[in-house]
């Protein structure tokens, strides 16, 4: 890999540099990132060597230039681009099962991983969800349900299992948008997770591997009904 | 979507097209592409826009100019690039693990899945293991190894739980070979799938996913032992 790194272009010396700013958050997705005098100085490159690898960044999908205005940040990386482009291509089915993949070694390693502190989170986004879905918020309860499926895949230690989830939630958070919608326009379920928390909790691996699995059979059900 | 491909500008249009012919097996890993005069025939765009096209690509892992020879094939797709790009980045361990995800969920759907046709590659692919076992021969046995397993993951028919896959296992193919020269240099396993096909045989999902979560316990124990 030194090997390689020391063959590296300057065009992708700066495609590196602009993609660790925005993986580490510095340029979030939505920002519009600093102009081009400005970036010639920060990053120590020529104007034309910036532009071209702004542009590869643009055809990757990290990248996009509004026409009299500016370029932003669209994507958090350009894994992330591509498999939000290759979902595109995908059907929804398809895309769940791969999700549904990481999602059941994530709860599997989570049981044996997990931490008193990434519990405490738990049982946070557990108390959410029961308090968004008594008051029949909807967006709330979906932002929590969320960020308590997101810790225990966290909760895991492997960042590119963390990573690969991260992406795959994302492209499809509209789906899944709908799909509660759907499912769940009277009544939104209570105790939803209680039974994959206690399974952690217990460090019970074999258990939580299972119970996403009957989550996944549910959907598929459910979608195969076209109730989404 | 479909506002969003009348609003490609022409470099991604070109992109989109070499892509195409490269996912679609036209222009293999390892081929040198026509040359530019060719190209622009060809896609029927200007000098200047084929170029920056294929710049990006070269950016994005998929194309290599090598100097003054020619532009070669060096991915088989622009979401395998950026993986391989991220597996760079990873242990081999949580590589394993992201792989051993896929893996399992394949093998229970491939349990359900399964045609005759599928169960006739697997029986083939199980008998050239145990004759290559026999002989010996490491790099034969490896190669149909890697083709019963890839044999599962087809008989999955999900194109994305399949590419994601092929590229894991492409990026860490050299370290499998490692593993296995390590392990079994004095013998190779005679019958090590049989009972992950004979899984898949009895349509069994439950036990086709237990037995790769255990294959990937075994291998997990061997690292940790610094076995590999």
């Amino acid at each position: 890999m030194l090997t390689k790194t020391t063959r590296l272009t300057l065009v992708d010396q700066v495609i590196l540099q602009i993609e660790a700013l925005i993986e580490s958050g510095q340029w979030p997705v939505g920002k519009k990132i600093p102009a081009e005098p400005e970036l010639v100085v920060e990053l120590n490159v020529s104007r034309n060597t910036l532009r071209e690898g702004v542009k590869a960044l643009c055809h990757a999908g990290v990248l996009t230039t509004k026409q009299g205005d500016g370029t932003y940040v669209s994507s958090s990386s350009t894994l992330g681009a591509a498999i939000q482009r290759r979902i595109q291509k995908s059907s929804l089915l398809d895309t769940l099962e791969v999700r549904n993949a990481l999602e059941q070694e994530a709860a599997r390693l989570s049981a044996e991983r997990r931490t008193e502190q990434d519990l405490e989170k738990l049982r946070f986004y557990q108390l959410e969800c029961n308090s968004f879905a008594a008051s029949l918020d909807i967006e709330k309860y979906a932002a929590a349900d969320m960020k308590l499926h997101q810790t225990i895949v966290e909760s895991t230690g492997n960042p590119m299992l963390i990573e690969l989830y991260a992406h795959i939630t994302e492209a499809i958070q509209e789906s899944i948008m709908i799909y509660l919608r759907k499912k769940f326009s009277a009544v939104l379920p209570q105790n939803a997770h209680h039974p994959l928390v206690d399974a952690i909790v217990a460090q019970d691996a074999a258990a939580a591997a299972r119970i996403v699995q009957q989550f996944m059979e549910q959907i598929k059900r459910d979608i195969e009904m076209e109730e989404i």
